[in-house]
């Protein structure tokens, strides 16, 4: 029988490629982006006019589902794909991440030194994670295996080793504990990930070692050597862009080539096109589709050069300026939103606090990523990748 | 030049009839249900699927508009058709009835003696109504006039005089004076709408007396004697149902029948049949769509028979029964969401507080009444309406 998942390159240019990965629900061409359905669900938007916006792949978190409705209960659905209605490839994460993140807090609430929601990690070990239900403060164990049994029941195409997410203000030394432990818990993934594989699911493997060169080299080498069928770079990704380009830069040079390989938790434009000319295949953030729900609208470089807007990706609809603006959010677009509606009539459902704005504003964003893509694609199939950026980007950015 | 506005009785079956009621932006194949776009929104739904739900009319409320984002806007944005992307007929109200039910507080409060939020009414006079806007605190003043020079810049097909909506719990005297008043400015409406009406809207008056026959029957003589396109049965209806159906089977008696009448706030569906059985053409209401945010589904009564529910017209997809109920919310309903989704999926989407459970359900609702009010035209065209209760509504109910 023919093997459900493979990764075919297309096209190289420079280090940025082309390829597709082929699923059982379908390809994706890359380089791609990943839409955060974290509950099961494009937050605001129904599933078809995700479908319409040229979505190929979208992903649901291990974390959230495990605790409501239970992996149990979606399994009983038919899992994943059945229960939302979404019949295109998609991926899990192993549940780490927010773990982690609302165990020691997110990265950026790190750096500030803010923290503001009750911890809820219990405590690491070898064995895996113990942390509460920020639902109904039940204690839950997960390690690399129960992971694995419940991305199994949920059913994505795509899915994740588990591992832990390391914070920036750790040492060296924790850095590579933390490191090492990952490493043994994404063999033991794997193990679990054998014992019941029948090729409708395609493991990623997770490379760590923080901003350490030599750690990520070694963590490198480890994930190669392992048969993953996709990897991703995880960790610590350092404390400004510059050091993330750096660390992705680095550890691009030391990942296998022929693997499908995933940034986790990068969505900004200028990002995915320093990322995409290293090599990355697929992002996901929950960016374009959080953003969207603050009233911010993604628009190209050449869209906004009337707007006067502190950000350069994005026009802020709440603004007042947008009143009697009757201009869809980008005249070039032919999104459902930009189609139907103007910049003026969500500015007043955003005052109005009308949900319809959080929908209307998402379905924007989502059909931007993913023309965004495309156009990264064509560009890199025409050997113009760089000139292209100049489309999406502003330049003082694109090229710092 | 012909009238852009007629109303046309194809049928009459009893006091019950089909009719149609022409605008410039299309028919109203009557009877016909109008859903809240309170601020130029249906909460949570993209007008396209409200469109494509069989939608003939929505209507949005004047009170919130000239708050927010105040008529001038909406006027500049070229009319609310134009700014919410609608292009069949529309209503608007006067104002009058937000104004005095969050002033006095709603008639439920008043029945129960509960008041919750602060008043915003200052004082009601010979000249109008003076109010506070609940979002910023500023005074207003809504006179007649004022009422009609607003849904004259709304643009809504279809406009209403301004009334007090006189309390339920108040003396016959202060209903009769109320109803005096509101007679005079129904006058003065008229006079303002004569001033600068071009064809392009058609304006309603409003039969007031409370519960009192005596003074129903002067309100209706006095209504059909002035030229309005429609009129409608306003002010209070009483205590209980029995109440509501004996006022409006009084007044209906005294009202002209060549004009469309509307029956305002009311959406239940035994209601509906009642109503329509005593010649009621069009009704409103914010229940289907306040429901669904609530995670009632409304069911026909034949869809009912396996489920327990306390409520007869609805199920609420919050319980617990739905976890794992893999079937759509009708199984005969082809709404987006019956043909998509699970009532568990729904039921999941509301636990997990997602935004898109309101979507699909209130989908759901307007595509369920706008079926229910098909059926019914069709019902009376072929005088069975009888009959054809008893598949939407449970017969203890329909015939109590």
């Amino acid at each position: 029988m023919k093997d459900k998942f493979s990764f075919k390159l297309i096209k190289q240019s420079g280090s940025a490629r082309v390829g597709i990965i082929e699923t059982p629900n379908g390809n994706i061409e890359t380089p791609a982006f990943i839409f955060c359905a974290t509950k099961a669900a494009i937050k605001a938007v129904d599933i078809e006019r995700i479908s319409e916006s040229s979505t190929q792949i979208i992903l649901s978190n291990t974390y959230h589902l495990m605790l409501q409705p239970g992996e149990d209960t979606v399994a009983k659905l038919g899992g994943l794909h059945k229960m939302m209605g979404w019949n295109r490839p998609m991926l899990t994460d192993s549940g780490g991440y927010q773990i982690f993140s609302l165990g020691h807090g997110s990265v950026s609430e790190e750096i500030k030194g803010t923290r503001k929601k009750q911890k809820t990690l219990i405590k690491i070990n070898e064995d895996g994670a113990v942390f509460r239900s920020y639902i109904n403060g039940k204690t839950y164990c997960l390690t690399p295996e129960k992971s694995i049994q419940i991305q199994q029941k949920l059913g994505a195409d795509l899915i994740l080793v588990l591992d832990e997410c390391t914070p920036f203000h750790v040492s060296k030394e924790y850095t590579q504990r933390s490191m090492l432990m990952s490493h043994r818990w994404a063999e033991r993934s794997l193990n679990e990930f054998e014992k019941s594989n029948h090729g409708k699911q395609a493991l990623y493997g997770i490379s760590q070692g923080g901003v350490y060169q030599d750690l990520r080299r070694e963590s490198c080498d480890f994930i190669n050597n392992l048969p993953f069928f996709g990897q991703a770079i995880g960790g610590s990704l350092g404390q400004s862009k510059e050091q993330m380009y750096d660390v992705v830069s680095f550890t691009m040079e030391h990942l296998k080539k022929d693997r499908p390989t995933h940034l986790l938790g990068i969505g900004g434009i200028v990002d995915i096109f320093h990322a995409v000319e290293l090599g990355i295949d697929t992002f996901d953030c929950v960016h374009p589709t959080r953003l969207a729900r603050h009233g911010g609208a993604l628009i190209k470089a050449k869209n906004r050069d009337s707007i006067s807007s502190k950000c350069k990706e994005h026009i802020n609809l709440r603004n007042q300026q947008f009143e009697l603006d009757d201009n869809p959010i980008e005249s070039d677009c032919l999104c459902f939103t930009c189609r139907k509606h103007s910049r003026a009539y969500i500015h007043h459902l955003l005052k109005a606090k009308e949900l319809l704005a959080y929908t209307l504003i998402t379905i924007h964003n989502v059909f931007f990523m993913n023309k965004l893509m495309e156009s990264i694609r064509q560009a890199i199939l025409d050997d113009r990748l760089d000139q292209e950026k100049s489309n999406w980007a502003s330049l003082d950015l694109a090229f710092s």
